[in-house]
């Protein structure tokens, strides 16, 4: 891009990134100034008021509420979303095993207004993982593939670590350095991360595979607190 | 400024949000990646070491820790940061009471790299409040002066409704509504505000002087938390 057609795009691009604090989730709202059309990424059924309200007093058409995949530690906000917002559309990536109203493939692309989210497939936290990724705005969100010096836990759901590294090296650590990284979750305190530094700094996926395979294996994590209350709601699209 | 002077400007800004769960308190990293000079606007003592270990990640050297205000809610980590990152000094505002290497007063200019940012006084939530503005960002860290559809408390230390409506009246709707809004707080999971949706959605600050002050006077909140040990150790810029 030149510069200038870059700052045009630029110019009419909104974005807000907003938290649940009980599951340390991150929910992102990237809208068009323009048309106002906007899209969500990983709402959460307890702030879909919230969430719903702001759109409103921003202006916005919320024409996708996404799922980067089907979350195992909270219910999803999309279903209450689409009653609080008539019109809104679903998505997720197919194979996730999750009902909603579109399923992305890979290399899909995710319009709102002149912006675009391309979706890339980045299975391995659970198959139907995907990450949304702007080029124009040099930004990706990476769902549960890629966390800020972490990544997401590999035995639930279809987890395979072989997969994730494969995932997070052939598709996130592809984009340029610079590119900032938004995930779905971050359990201290920051809130992004850019590819340069999680090639450099992150200490599972830096590492040879079979180190981190290792690693994985070793993580010994609880059994998730709401994974029975989730799944099967937001295989659903959440409850509403 | 024309467009193409802003994008060279923006070229080499960087920009972090950083959080504190136990006080809702938001830290914010912002630097200089050509010549490497960073500042930390509201840093958070038990985060120090995450915080100066990012820093030092980056590659960055942190010249100021800066505090909006004299915190009632949390201990500062300048102090700590002052240690661990050696050349790094302290900024407050003149009027907070506390201790610091340097005191701005009103219009000051704080520079890192070819960045900069200019110090408002924004009294009210308690005499020394600074609001932080950086024109070329179109971003300001508004501290507790005004929090995402609210604003601090005027209870407690030199507290003063009036002034506060004031402060923020003249010296933040005053910017332009584009402009980004970053508070030192917030509770509800948002992470950012702008002066258009300020100006038309704060609850408090878009009512009269009169009713705000009765807002004010009947909020009854309780006796901040960590206020008797957050205060003394604050007044010499943090424990360290
Ligand atoms: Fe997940
Ligand atoms: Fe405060």
């Amino acid at each position: 891009y030149s510069s200038m057609a870059s700052m045009e795009r630029n110019h009419n691009f909104f974005f807000r990134q907003l938290f649940d604090h009980e599951s340390s989730t991150y929910t992102y709202l990237l809208g068009d100034t323009s048309n106002k059309e906007a899209v969500l990424i990983d709402p959460v059924y307890e702030h879909a008021e919230r969430d719903a309200n702001l759109i409103k007093e921003l202006g916005f058409k919320l024409v996708y509420a996404m799922n980067t995949h089907m979350h195992a530690d909270h219910i999803t906000g999309t279903g209450k979303l689409k009653s609080l917002l008539p019109g809104t559309k679903s998505v997720i990536g197919k194979g996730s095993g999750a009902l909603a109203d579109i399923y992305l493939k890979d290399g899909d692309v995710v319009r709102f207004g002149s912006h675009q989210l391309w979706a890339a497939a980045t299975p391995g936290h659970t198959n139907g993982c995907f990450t949304y990724i702007s080029h124009e705005q040099c930004m990706a969100f990476t769902g549960d593939a890629l966390l800020i010096r972490g990544c997401g836990r590999t035995d639930f759901q279809e987890g395979s670590s072989e997969t994730l590294y494969k995932s997070v090296h052939d598709r996130i650590f592809t984009l340029p350095d610079h590119f900032i990284l938004y995930p779905a979750h971050d359990y201290k305190g920051l809130t992004s991360t850019s590819v340069g530094e999680e090639k450099k700094y992150n200490p599972r996926l830096t590492k040879p595979l079979d180190e981190f395979v290792k690693i994985m294996e070793g993580l010994n994590l609880p059994y998730p607190k709401k994974i029975d209350e989730s799944l099967p709601a937001n295989r659903v699209c959440g409850v509403f």
